[in-house]
């Protein structure tokens, strides 16, 4: 891949895909490629463009798959929450924290996903304890099915980036939707991811990356990579058994301690989301309640 | 929409849309159309066809979306059972049967659907505890988002199937997958339809079918729809409350009592799973344990 940080832009006639060079007062410095995510990217003879703002990275996606319970300090906080959909898992073993055996494993549609600059739109049904997990997310680089233990993960993973996987937590309850979380958290722009999509030529190993979440400035979630229960390696191994997980599928990897359910502190309309991983994206949404 | 009962079949050159004239032991008479669920279907010029067998009706799918515990008989059976995924909704409420105030929603990927005539091919690690869904299944004619409570059913409708939501259920168990139904019942294959949509034309009232579910001959599932926790028409305008349920759509509507977990009889390799919705479909699904 001809890239080191994928974005995509609006040139006058379509949709572009870029190399981002530089970030500035002026905007984006992107260098333009040509190709796709089934054809492979090459550089275009062009000179690199200054660009206002980055779309989505990716124009679409076939599924979203979301890791539930990833990280070993959510897993603890889940636990001593009553009425939290996990807790139901630790109900059937209540004198130790039992991780489940396999990757806890949810969908978005493709049509949750959102840009780095588009607003997180809440219908009014899910605005009453609305909630963010930022989460490393990765994107596949081509079809995958039955990925043996030793597959070569840089030749699967197009390349990391920050998500917001938004979550409506009054449908998220067990009482509320029968403790599936797919309905909760499938709201069209409710997968924000970006802005760039960096190659795993330049993140060696996802599993020692910092990254941390703010809401309007504040500080709400902060870990390592390192706590994951499941590495981005076990995931994709586990997603593809008998099942083929197409290019350009989105994979949010799960998210750590720290999400507003377990404070009692929700998100409102206009509050700034900025979930930033370390060398790889920050992005920033809004939040937009529809009336 | 000029069909009344929606196949497709392969034709020399590729794959094409036809209405279902009538079925004989010489195979199937189908009427050629042109077009797509996109732009709509016109019958074609051509005389009818004789094709020997018949494709998976759609030739893709956005996403496929499943309702649980949508019948009021499989409700109560799944009240019963200690270590059934219902059974901790319940958990909460021991002392009466309290179905969610919403469907229960969940989703399998666009690669599990399959045709009425593929195998439903099972990995090694889906093979244990294998279970059959027989369940009245309806397509998305177009784009939906924010129904309003007297939209035009037939408007949305491309049609009603047969489909079978193949589950793997020793991944479906919370303890092996923290109750999160997606990855047991997302494996290629564990979705097939067919072998006709019937159009909403055909089709007046949804909730007046009867249905059942044979294994090897055998009835296991017997049902009439008017048994509905929710109806099409609930479920289709709950899922596209602030969510765009894009045209080609899948919708599996739940399964009635009888599935093989609570009688704990599983599927073999082998073994023909036969949903039958009167006047709709017959579906016939042989299962293949790969090696």
């Amino acid at each position: 891949m001809a890239f080191q940080r994928l974005v995509r832009f609006q040139a006058p006639e379509h949709a572009r895909y870029g190399d981002l060079l530089s970030e500035t007062a002026e905007g984006y410095l992107v260098q333009p490629l040509v190709g796709s995510i089934a054809s492979g990217f090459q550089r275009s003879s062009e000179d690199g463009i200054l660009v206002p703002s980055l779309l989505c990275p990716v124009a679409e996606t076939p599924i979203i798959i979301c890791v539930g319970l990833n990280y070993q300090q959510h897993a603890q906080e889940a636990k001593v929450a009553p009425f939290f959909p996990f807790s139901l898992v630790y109900a059937l073993t209540p004198f130790k924290l039992t991780v489940p055996p396999y990757p806890v494993i949810f969908t978005k549609p493709g049509t949750a996903l959102a840009g780095p600059h588009d607003p997180v739109h809440v219908h009014p049904s899910a605005q009453s304890m609305l909630d963010y997990e930022g989460e490393l997310t990765f994107i596949t680089a081509r079809d995958a099915k039955n990925l043996p233990e030793d597959f070569d993960l840089a030749d699967y993973i197009l390349g990391y980036t920050a998500g917001n996987d938004v979550s409506a937590r009054n449908f998220q309850l067990p009482e509320a939707s029968g403790g599936q979380f797919c309905y909760a958290k499938s709201f069209d722009t409710f997968a924000p991811i970006g802005p760039a999509i960096v190659s795993p030529a330049v993140i060696l190993d996802p599993q020692k990356l910092r990254y941390m979440v703010r809401v309007n400035g504040e500080i709400r979630q902060e870990t390592g990579t390192d706590d994951m229960i499941w590495s981005v390696r076990q995931i994709l191994r586990h997603i593809t058994q008998g099942t083929t997980v197409k290019a350009g599928t989105v994979v949010m990897t799960g998210t750590p301690s720290g999400v507003g359910f377990f404070q009692k502190r929700f998100l409102s309309h206009g509050d700034t989301v900025e979930v930033e991983v370390e060398g790889v994206a920050k992005l920033v949404s809004t939040v937009e309640f529809e009336s």
